[in-house]
């Protein structure tokens, strides 16, 4: 029996085998050309972690006025860079190329839009992947736990570096939509104004369930080696199996039904166990684009700083107490690695410690008459004065519209009386949580009108 | 930084190479004592493959009836055994132990209820671990391919075995659910009533997307070794991260939201890399107690069979005349694994061929007022006159209510008026997709009522 799905990765680790001994190591990740701000004070992690150093990658679109007031801080999802729109320098298209222009969704005639590289990512911005000053290796594994607010003031330190006191408004979707309401707990008084699409208050087990899955598969990959693979062959299976899974999660079973079906990819030959029915080319293929254009470890960072965010007022206020307890880690002189500074993981495995007559949550799922969570209103409440937009799409399963709606109740709740709240149907968008990426009309014209008013 | 749940993984593979060398091979399957039928004449499979001899293990319960018109064939799950409920041979508690008996949904003082081990499982039913007569050799991935019809043709050798002309009921939920209907379809005059639960009329591409995650993963473990790992370490961590997939696509959110929410396993702990949210852990052990369980061929084989249901006239047109013109393979005497006789694969890779103008469909997924297919109601028109029970749950994402609704919908314009439809709210089972294993009162209850009416 033939296995060409098998027979391809293999030869792409013989090829990366063989390559890294004449060429070099890994391939380098990067999107091309940016701008790169490097903040020479240290940053205190929310779990801990300190970075003596850092740097944010960075683009920028549309002209600064004269008083800095008309900027725009656009948060990406996982895997994107800073480039989100084409430029001079890097003609590529960008990742909300769309959306970003004159008279766009984010207007460059009137704003001027920067976007980062995340800190965790790999495109330019400090990661798994950058060196650690402390000893001149690459962090790899060593890299301290992160979480969204560490993401958020590494912008802001950006943000103060330009001298930009008060964004005109934060925008982000998905995991950056997450960022935005986390940009604005932290700094309400900074942000004129929060667009936040399909993204949520905190992480719900279902989402952490599915990518908890992609970073299993990802690092049972024996060449992820623990998160040492750097000049070796990367974990090019281990992604495109992650990255087949996390599709699965991007689009929505009613777009499929409509463009594949149950078309097979050749229905001449006789069915198979690789690859054989359209739909699953079309994940094979979408491994395949990415499994060598994002690094392993960042992944795995960013996609678990995206289970650890959570704004309800316990988790916030224990996280505070964690930090003011490692405080001290600013002002001394300790490497970032060093079992003090730095995060160290329990020796045994967790035991599971289940009791279901504990049922301490205050939301419920699906629930149109959910009540709002107190934990959650007053972990909002930094944001009630600012105007929100809040966008969902009921064929979105990884961030579901109930989860937006929470968003908006508890907002509400708090006390703002400026919340908007759009969601578009499945009459309007078939395409599940990526539409944020698809949709210009509906998800660009809100932004737009919403910006604008 | 430490990895428990690699190390765990690891160490299993340790003690399974090093057992094997002493105590033999890889784990035998199995879960317990079952009585076994061995067909000697041949069986031709829908794509062409042939099985010289075959074997059925099942399980009965309740006693048959002078004119064996009380039988009730209950169609297993994707991994269950014959072993539905326990007995005095096997005690061990079975996977519907609760269905089955006196005065139960299955009631064994009115029926005799069978139950078998799917052909292509591993619980003593012929798969890819039995030995090819033709060889002395396991089968492996030397398996011809197989289809929810040949496993129902299996099952109908056993009854003419057994003198069962006509069952009293056909009985089935998830891949058993398919296969009821399956067996509607080929054998209409053998069949009383039909109940099919949580199953569909054909496979849809979201559900053939998630078990593709699943394979694609399993075949990724180098222990797989492309299907022949008979007398080495079997591919336990692809077995282990293929069944936590599975068992997010079995549960549903609500569910999740009540019994997990945000709790970590240990909050006094960092967070890690490996397990650590209560939901992780839960995902974790799920896989850890299936790895070492089921046969990972089986596993393949059985889950692509699931993959090319479809009941629509098109394909079983496709079929009828690829059986045809295998026919002869009957009468020859080759041997099941030549080239002739099994699958050939495909020697290259499969290229997507993808049109979006292209748009054959005639169902539309969550769309109350999708028209109903032709092609499926010409499909399924056998099954006009056999009652039918059709059960689904609001809250599975693997086989979404609608797709149950497909079925109804289909079987009435087929001309079917004895079709009885329930559907159970979100209110009343918050369970997914695994409802059927544990929502006595209300599965069991319609069950019991449509079977008794």
């Amino acid at each position: 029996m033939s296995f060409p799905c098998l027979d391809a990765v293999e030869l792409r680790t013989q090829e990366m085998a063989s390559r890294s001994l004449t060429n070099g190591p890994e391939p380098s990740y990067t999107t091309g050309v940016h701008k790169e701000f490097t903040s020479k004070d240290p940053l205190l992690l929310d779990y801990g972690g300190r970075l003596k150093e850092f740097t944010i990658a960075y683009e920028a679109w549309g002209k600064m006025n004269a008083d800095k007031s008309n900027v725009v801080l656009l948060h990406t999802g996982l895997s994107a860079s800073s480039h989100a729109k084409s430029n001079e320098d890097n003609p590529r298209l960008g990742w909300w190329e769309k959306f970003i222009g004159p008279g766009l969704a984010l207007d460059t005639s009137r704003f001027h839009v920067i976007c980062t590289n995340v800190l965790g990512g790999c495109y330019g911005s400090t990661g798994p992947a950058s060196i650690d000053p402390a000893d001149g290796k690459r962090y790899a594994t060593r890299f301290p736990i992160l979480t969204m607010s560490d993401m958020v003031r590494a912008q802001f330190r950006l943000l103060d570096a330009l001298g930009v006191g008060k964004l005109m408004a934060s925008v982000g979707a998905s995991m950056g939509g997450m960022q935005s309401l986390a940009a604005g707990v932290l700094y309400p008084d900074r942000i004129g104004r929060i667009v936040s699409i399909s993204g949520c208050a905190r992480s719900h087990p279902y989402s952490i369930a599915l990518r908890h899955a992609q970073r299993q598969v990802l690092m049972a990959d024996t060449n992820w080696n623990r998160g040492f693979y750097y000049d070796k062959v990367p974990p090019h299976v281990g992604m495109k199996l992650a990255r087949q899974i996390a599709t699965v999660t991007y689009r929505s079973g009613p777009e499929w039904e409509q463009r594949f079906g149950r078309k097979r990819a050749d229905p001449s030959r006789p069915p198979a166990l690789c690859p054989d029915f359209l739909i699953e080319t079309y994940l094979d293929h979408a491994g395949e684009k990415f499994c060598l254009e994002y690094d392993a470890n960042s992944l795995l960072y960013v996609s678990k700083a995206m289970d650890l965010f959570d704004l309800g007022i316990a988790n916030r206020d224990s996280i505070r107490k964690l930090r003011q307890k490692n405080k001290h880690k600013l002002l001394e002189g300790c490497s970032s690695d060093s079992e003090a500074c730095s995060l160290s993981l329990p020796k045994v495995p967790y035991t599971e410690r289940q009791s279901n007559k504990d049922s301490s949550r205050t939301t419920s799922g699906d629930d149109d008459d959910a009540v709002v969570s107190d934990d959650l209103v007053l972990g909002l409440s930094p944001m009630r004065n600012i105007p929100a937009l809040v966008l969902g799409v009921e064929s979105d399963i990884l961030f579901p519209a109930w989860q937006q709606r929470e968003v908006v109740d508890t907002l509400r709740k708090a006390g703002n009386t400026n919340v908007k709240h759009v969601e578009l149907s499945q009459d309007v968008s078939l395409f599940g949580h990526d539409s944020f990426l698809l949709d210009v009309r509906n998800i660009g014209g809100s932004v737009k009108s919403f910006l604008e008013e």
